[in-house]
Parts: C-alpha cells; structure tokens; sequence
C-alpha cells in the first residue's frame, strides 16, 4: 500500500482496516514505510489505532532519510567543531495558521537544521527562516532520492537555494540542509564513494537499507 | 576495536592507522560503529582523515539510537499534534566553557529533545533545562541498553528523573527524552510488544539492527 503527496492510493483508515483484517484472520502483518515509523511516519499512531481494534503491534526502527539523506550526500549531521547537534522538522507547514513547528528557534539554532517534506515549498520555507533573522548566506543543501541511482544533491545558500533548485527541477521527495555542516560535502565528495559510483551490489544494498521498496512519498 | 566510557582500548589515531594499513594492503575494510556513523560517530571526521592518507571511504547510515531508543521503548519522537519536530544534542558538556549546545534554546523548544550521551550527568543536564525555564514537570525518560534483553526505561518529570534513575542505577549508554511525547509511552505500552517480551527470533532481529554488536558505549 503505497503513497505519493497527491496521489492517495488507499485512504489512511482503509489501511488501517486491512492491516487489523488481516491479523485477525490470523496472519503476521508488516507494515512497510519508508524511513522510520515514528519519524513522521504515524507509527504510534496506528500502532494506537490497532490495538483499538484489538490487535498488538510492534514498532521496529528503521534508517531516516533524516539522517541518511544528508549522510549519503556527504553532509554529516554532526561534526566536531561544526554542529554539535541537529533539529529535524516537517515542512508541510510554513507560516500560518496550519504551521506547528517553531521557525524563530530553528532559524537561530546553531547546530544543523533537516527539513523533510520541505521541497515543494523551498522558497517559502528558507524565506521564513530569513524572516526569523538567519543569514541568506547560510550553506543550504538539498538532497533528492537519497540512496537512489538518481540521486541528486544542489548545495548553495538558504539566499540561492530555492532558484537553483527550480531551475534544476528538483523534486519530491527531498530533503533540505540548513548549516555549516553543508560545507563538508566539498571536501568529503572528493573522498567519498557517491551511490552513483558505486558497484551495482554495493548500491543496491545501500539503497535498499536506506529506502526500503515498496513505499514512495514518506519521507520518515 | 571498541571502546566505552572511560575505557579507551585504542586511541583513535591508531585506530585511523590500522584501518589505512588494512586498506594499502588491498583490503576492504568495514569500521563498525553502534548506531549512526554522523551522528556524535566521527564518521565524516575518519573519513577524511583516511582521505588524506590516500584511503577512499563510504559512509553506510545506521539506525541511531537518537531514534530507536526513544521508540523501542514505545515513545514516538514525533506524534501529530504532540510534537512535529525533534531536537537531538549531546549530553557530554553541560553548562560551563565546554558546552557547545545552546541549553536556553533547546529549554524553549517545544518538541521531542533526545539528549545523548547524558547518562552520568543527567542532573546536571535537566538542572539546566529548569535554570534557562523548561517546567520541572515536563515529562522525561531514559532508555538504558535499548534494543537489548536488558533494555530498561524509566519515565517521570524533569524534575524527578535524576533521582529515579540513581535509584534504579541506571548507568551508561543511555539516551534521554524530554518532551510530551513521553507520556504516549503508557499509551503504547499497553500495547506493544516490548523487547524483553518478543520472541527470541524477533528480539535478535531488532537488536541486530538497532545495536550492531562489537561497539558498545557509542551512543550515535
């Protein structure tokens, strides 16, 4: 049971039903997501929901695209000297009314800043954080279909971002860097293997670690 | 090679050492950390100090226990409606001239805070969420060997949580959440399988992933 933003193939509750269906008729029941459950994933949510209908659950980690996307980029998210910890929000939300995520303190936190969820609406997103008093010279870096043969990573700044990426058509699903850690990815791509670069084994091991198959959009 | 608080088994230089004389003698070798090598791993940090040894390397993400803690003891990071973000900093300096994190702002944030590394000076690191005006009676936990048969997590306030855990010894590695979201833990409990309580088959699975065996005290 797949999903793409959009493209709702099976509405949430129905899913739920399956899932609760299909253990009650006796069988053990995975529920794949991309990424991890419980990072924007509804995990616990519908872990709730099943045992609402009576049927126990069991949450297993899995690999962020919070953490892997930038990784896989070259950009760790911590470094000595550099960031000494990181901030991971959605960006399905900017500004206004629908907006839960404090973008005053995440636009001065001094580690660095993930957004998942975030490219569809990039300018806005790195706006806000300028409104809040970030600098539009803060390294910036986006990372599309991480782990994926077609990934693809732009760097620049949170002031050049949004237009490099518009001009390169990059996509969902995505994830946005914010920070000095940003600046790594010169020296450690020249050092590193990219997944592109990779023999075919070691990069479908990779991918399928990072981006388990069979879910698309979540970006968890 | 591994290593624990206090316990250094080999500098990390010679460390860096053996991996290049591996990787010149046509070898292909796998440093394996516990969890994330960029999160607090040093993972970009070997890398290029390998690189400038003339040693190409490729970073594999993990399952960090920033994430699999929280949730392997059924506490979601992130909940909808109870917090849209998370906020993950190290507990190794506290206040005074070593402190790289800035405890005011991760005081302020209303999402899920994972502090790693905290364990031996839990006090001291909630005392300073209170100074800088985080409510003693926010919720808090600690999760001690998750993932593992002797997995133990205590829940109870900002406040309270130093003097429970000291009771109930709770040593390192441990990781520490603060925020609402702690309180899905009665919720979930009920609910989930535990590790302790899934079948041996099972729990080897999880703890396999979420803490490879042969690190033990890296807490990324």
């Amino acid at each position: 049971v797949g999903r793409r933003i959009g493209h709702v193939v099976l509405p949430h509750e129905q899913v739920i039903d399956l899932l609760a269906q299909a253990a009650r008729d006796g069988r053990h029941v995975v529920r794949l997501k991309g990424g991890d459950p419980v990072v924007f994933g509804r995990g616990a949510e519908e872990a709730l929901e099943l045992a609402r209908r009576g049927v126990s659950a069991e949450l297993v980690p899995g690999i962020s695209s919070a953490i892997a996307a930038p990784e896989l980029a070259g950009i760790p998210l911590t470094h000595r000297g550099v960031a000494s910890g990181f901030l991971v929000v959605t960006g399905q939300h900017a500004a206004g009314p629908g907006a839960r995520v404090d973008w005053e303190l995440a636009a001065s936190f001094s580690g660095t800043l993930v957004i998942l969820m975030g490219a569809t609406r990039l300018a806005e997103l790195l706006g806000t954080l300028c409104v809040h008093g970030r600098s539009p010279s803060t390294p910036a870096a986006i990372v599309q279909h991480a782990g994926r043969p077609e990934q693809r990573v732009l760097t620049g700044t949170v002031g050049n971002l949004p237009a490099l990426a518009d001009m390169a058509g990059i996509g969902t699903p995505a994830v946005v860097i914010v920070g000095e850690v940003v600046t790594l990815r010169e020296r450690t791509r020249r050092h590193l293997e990219a997944p592109s670069e990779r023999s075919d084994d070691a990069c479908r091991s990779v991918r399928r670690r990072a981006v388990p198959s069979g879910v698309t959009g979540d970006q968890g």
